[in-house]
């Protein structure tokens, strides 16, 4: 067994450069206090939403202090337990940080099953990536039978499985990616029914051709053009669902909002930001749905899968480059 | 009895300045056609919104083509009749255009009753501009007693009719405005639990003295770095109804959007957009609650009359500048 792992937050980014932002350690692990568990991690997420705990701004938590671990998602193995109702050998989940071995309040996890799905289906699909996905889609955006879907980093992890949801509930699906590998995972592995190569260019004239009856929902995890081009091509009483702002979080600190906002007053728009803070309690909803359709390989949950812990680093820059093709995990 | 005037569109406005938009004309008025009717106008209704009818963007109503006489809704009498159901001595309200007298087609027009208000409040607290006020505070931001509500251009016509619907359903509302008369209007006749003047700076540190928890509901009609400093402010699950940007009308082709949106994903927060196309079939509602309110004395609706149509161009660009208290009308 090597020592154990740990990446700390040095310091706050200042602008888009993470260099230096991170501090590796290896402190050792003792025992589990009173209501602790020692969990040997398997697998870690990396998502583009971790920037935001990383900006000493006002977020939907905490901002990550400088010196601790580096707040993440993770699946593990419980190694020693020192709380009620978890044994040695149970697997959990929850912010479990960016680490390789750890002693964690127990009220803070959630166990899980491993019998019936791979543990790292618990960070993708099965996790938080797939409710978010889920939620914001069919309880936020609620598109209709025949309306006109349109879903930003539709290859990427919470975007794919948003998109395949709208398919689900009968709309037309349209996904924006970057390159033409990932339009042809939108089209030959997701089935949406038209894919848009940002990288080329024109996103209105591409909208525009795509969506020929314009756009009743549209799906954001990008901002910036992105979301000017749909606030452009709108349906009256269209639904923007903010889930995310990637081609704004290089820089944090000089966000570019939407140019075209004025446009939800003409078309009577609602648009509406959300977190799965608001769906904890519907967490078995997403969960059966999700699982039932994944059953029945019905959806599709790619994973892109980066090996140790060291890789931390480049795998965290990597989200912003667009380099993973689907949900990015550290598998340990 | 003078020669008609119209006030047509020459040009669409490139940038800020105004100069050279408007072109007076006295064209002769005939007799009514078949379905029409004519009408000498009293009063006109000089508007913000009239900014987005004449740019030549996609809107929610088509913009007005250079040539044609200005749109603006206006309360006239009949004069003479072609139309069934329509009389002389009848008032009508409607779309007339910035003109002295002219020939409608009576479908377009709706029968005001004068017997009981003056034919002028159906342009301001009796008309669109209430009922936008009145639908976009109880319907869209829908205030719970107790909770805190701000309002931007608190003074102005629609803004102070928001205000004083959030107070009567039991929030604490804080109203910002330009200048210190206009803040102590919001106080003393308003009856505003606060006053914000925007001219006074710090509009994000005014906003957090006068919002000791936070704000959870916003009225919007200016845009720009008002909207931003609430943003940075927004309660969890807070509402931000999106009535207009009038900050941002000066050059309808460099819009800044709000850099502070992201907050709607970390607050949750819905953002709405609305015309009055929404609420057409709900006018009388409307109407009921306003007329009764200020038959009780409970409600204010300040107007502000220039005289004389050929006063049009300098009344629009007042506006702009801030320089109307109330409801901008023109007096024929």
């Amino acid at each position: 067994m090597p020592n154990p792992t740990q990446f700390r937050l040095d310091h706050y980014p200042s602008g888009p450069k993470m260099t230096g932002v991170w501090r590796q350690t290896s402190d050792p692990v003792g025992s589990p206090d009173v209501g602790e568990v020692r969990v040997e991690l398997a697998y870690l997420s990396v998502d583009p939403g971790m920037r935001g705990w990383i900006t000493p701004k006002r977020s939907y938590m905490p901002p990550v202090q400088p010196g601790e671990v580096m707040r993440a998602f993770g699946v593990g193995e419980v190694v020693d337990s020192n709380a009620d109702g978890f044994a040695v050998g149970d697997w959990v989940t929850g912010f479990t940080g960016v680490q390789t071995e750890a002693c964690l309040n127990a009220a803070m996890l959630r166990k899980i099953d491993i019998s019936h799905f791979s543990p790292h289906l618990y960070l993708s699909g099965l996790g938080m990536t797939g409710y978010t996905g889920y939620f914001g889609m069919s309880d936020i955006g609620r598109p209709g039978a025949g309306d006109t879907v349109v879903v930003s980093a539709a290859a990427g992890a919470v975007g794919s499985i948003a998109a395949q949801v709208a398919s689900k509930l009968g709309a037309r699906v349209v996904g924006i990616a970057g390159g033409s590998e990932k339009c042809a995972y939108l089209l030959d592995q997701l089935k949406l029914d038209a894919a848009i190569d940002y990288k080329c260019g024109d996103i209105e004239g591409q909208l525009a051709a795509t969506c020929p009856d314009g756009i009743d929902v549209y799906f954001d995890n990008v901002g910036g053009e992105t979301l000017d081009a749909v606030l452009a091509l709108i349906n009256r009483h269209g639904r923007i669902v903010v889930c995310g702002g990637i081609s704004q979080y290089g820089d944090m600190d000089s966000v570019k909002g939407p140019a075209n906002y004025l446009q939800i007053v003409a078309q009577s728009v609602t648009m509406r930001g959300f977190t799965m803070r608001d769906y904890l309690d519907r967490i078995p909803e997403a969960f059966m749905a999700l699982a039932g359709w994944h059953m029945a390989g019905e959806i599709v949950f790619r994973e892109y899968m980066v090996r140790g812990i060291e890789q931390f680093p480049q795998a965290f820059d990597m989200l912003f480059s667009g380099g993973n093709h689907g949900k990015l995990l550290i598998v340990i």
